[in-house]
């Protein structure tokens, strides 16, 4: 691996500094087989729909949960950020964490194996991903030069071959893919059974689609900017949350200098959602991405913003100014954005988590 | 795989339109192995150093060879945009050819398997990479959209599918890893054994470090901008012949919405060069890369250049403005990338690859 970060290999645990987001409506019966891997670490539920309902969680895992009382009671008249009947609802997670890393997953992705048989550590990649540089300025053709028995390639320039510090890790999915509901519909069968043994910065400048199933980020250095939008109940849209996060991140880390990692960890996706409803859920979006994704790839930020939260405070007076044409949504979703800042702001004071992180 | 490729699981073997060019000093033993992919296709063979010295090629194979003096015979004064004594002079294979698609090897390549054990047919996966479109707008997560078992994932937008026409196919190596002679020298023992089994788009605007030793590309498309530009014999540097070509390709490409993949095939690099030679042949590259990453990212090409012919030209004054003055050696080449398109226009008639490629 390139020099400087020998401690890729074997990363540190973070067992103190991690925490791990759910978003769910049911019992987490699916942690069974994530325990010997999730066990170490601090759980935040965050309960979905009916807060009447209890969730059960297998005994011997640490967790606080949080319903939507709790979310409403916490936030106040801010909580009208944080969707509802949406899995978008994580994003509550990432701000009461006080950890500097989060990792959020679904709860119906399971451990997947490698081809050899060995049963992939997704939280341990993702940890290896955060803890070594991301090299967004150039492309390595042998892909991570960090990872052993790789390096950077002839031609690389030696001046970029520091690197960039990584703000988010997204990992993948075997099984059932991540398709959007025109391609499930036309492909009912498909299923992905490639293991792409590589790990891979997305370029600066160019824009992705980050999934939420298995992802995780350096909250100190990216966290504000990783909010999922106004989605589900009440909203004209779903299944855009994850995008939408991670269209202003990539926008954001291009401008702060921050890497993105795509590739390991692969979880195993058991159960693909209903086609149907999420044409319902997608159709606008499909729309609306086709504007959408010009603006994120050509917003720039000026030199002022040099925090995650003057990056996207700017970002939402663009989205204000430049989609509210498409659908007063983006109105509405503008103004969301705001409100998440300061709802953020007011449960971090600065310095809060990297103290927390530090402890 | 994504609609519209279904050409892709089982290519056209294009007998009649690809040749195959490999720059040697020595008796091309090295294709006894490759026998059964290649021995179908015509080779177009170029001698480097002492033309008087016989190079033996393996019966059955189809060839034309070209030696130093054939290649002053045929270009005449302009032969000096040629180089000598460096691999670099494959690019003359590149303008005799009058087929529509090249695939160029290193003679100290040889066949890699796949973990299964299976032989990997390098150039039929380069005709797939070829064959079908590139993505470079938008980054796929599951890489190749156009593979059997992939596509596009949730969030790319519908409009950008189509993709681009794919210019050049970048393989990769397995054992020794195509490294620069620091990296050689600090790590002399460093093999590649991961087979990363994906194929994927650079993205637009982003450069990378394009390596000569397997390598295929369409001709029509791109062609007069394989210049693999002065290297060896009389020149201050060396080993920056394929490196110079990728960038001036990409750039290109990116302005004439053409794409570039690099990933599978994989070949089996056998022997490392001496790593002091090549810290000799590289040290002033290592230095002027520094210089030279910033101006191709920076580059712009004007609207009025449509063809690769206009983008190269206006590229080298370009060169000569900007580069001359890191050493008078930009200067010289410049002028020999001028060279190199008048000789490539005088064997390549308007329309006549594209003629003999449909014959």
């Amino acid at each position: 691996m390139a020099s400087g970060a020998s401690y890729a290999a074997s990363p540190p645990p973070l067992k103190n500094e991690l925490d791990i987001v759910i978003p769910t409506i049911r019992n987490l019966d699916f942690l069974e087989m994530w325990r010997p891997f999730f066990e170490p670490y601090h759980l935040i539920i965050v309960q979905d729909g009916d807060p009447t309902k209890t969730i059960k969680v297998p005994p011997g895992f640490d967790y606080e949960l949080y319903n939507r009382n709790d979310i409403n009671k916490i936030l106040g008249p801010r909580a009208s950020c944080i969707s509802f009947k949406d899995s978008a609802c994580r994003c509550f997670g990432y701000m009461v964490s006080k950890k500097k890393y989060i990792f959020t997953i679904d709860d119906d992705c399971f451990v997947a194996t490698e081809p050899s048989g060995k049963k992939i550590n997704a939280l341990e990649q993702h940890i290896k991903n955060l803890l070594c540089p991301s090299t967004p300025y150039f492309f390595n053709t042998l892909y991570d030069p960090f990872r052993e028995g790789a390096d950077y390639v002839r031609g690389y320039p030696f001046s970029l071959r520091e690197g960039a510090p990584t703000a988010v890790s997204h990992g993948l999915w075997l099984n059932i893919p991540d398709y959007d509901a025109p391609t499930q519909l036309v492909k009912p069968l498909e299923r992905n059974t490639r293991y792409v043994d590589a790990v891979m910065t997305i370029p600066k400048g160019t824009l992705f689609p980050m999934c939420g199933m298995n992802l995780a980020f350096d909250r100190d250095l990216i966290g504000p900017a990783m909010y999922f939008g106004l989605m589900g109940d009440g909203q004209p849209i779903g299944r855009y949350d994850d995008m939408w996060a991670g269209w202003c991140c990539k926008v954001i880390c291009d401008h702060l200098g921050l890497g993105i990692k795509t590739g390991l960890p692969y979880i195993y996706h058991s159960k693909a959602s209903n086609p149907f409803v999420n044409l319902r859920k997608e159709y606008k979006g499909i729309f609306w991405q086709e504007d959408i994704i010009p603006f994120f790839q050509n917003a720039v930020l000026p030199k002022e913003c040099t925090t995650v939260q003057k990056c996207y405070i700017e970002l939402s007076k663009q989205v204000k100014e430049k989609l509210s044409k498409i659908d007063p949504y983006f109105d509405k979703l503008a103004d969301a954005m705001v409100t998440w800042i300061e709802a953020w702001d007011d449960l971090n004071p600065t310095g809060a988590s990297k103290a927390n992180g530090k402890a």
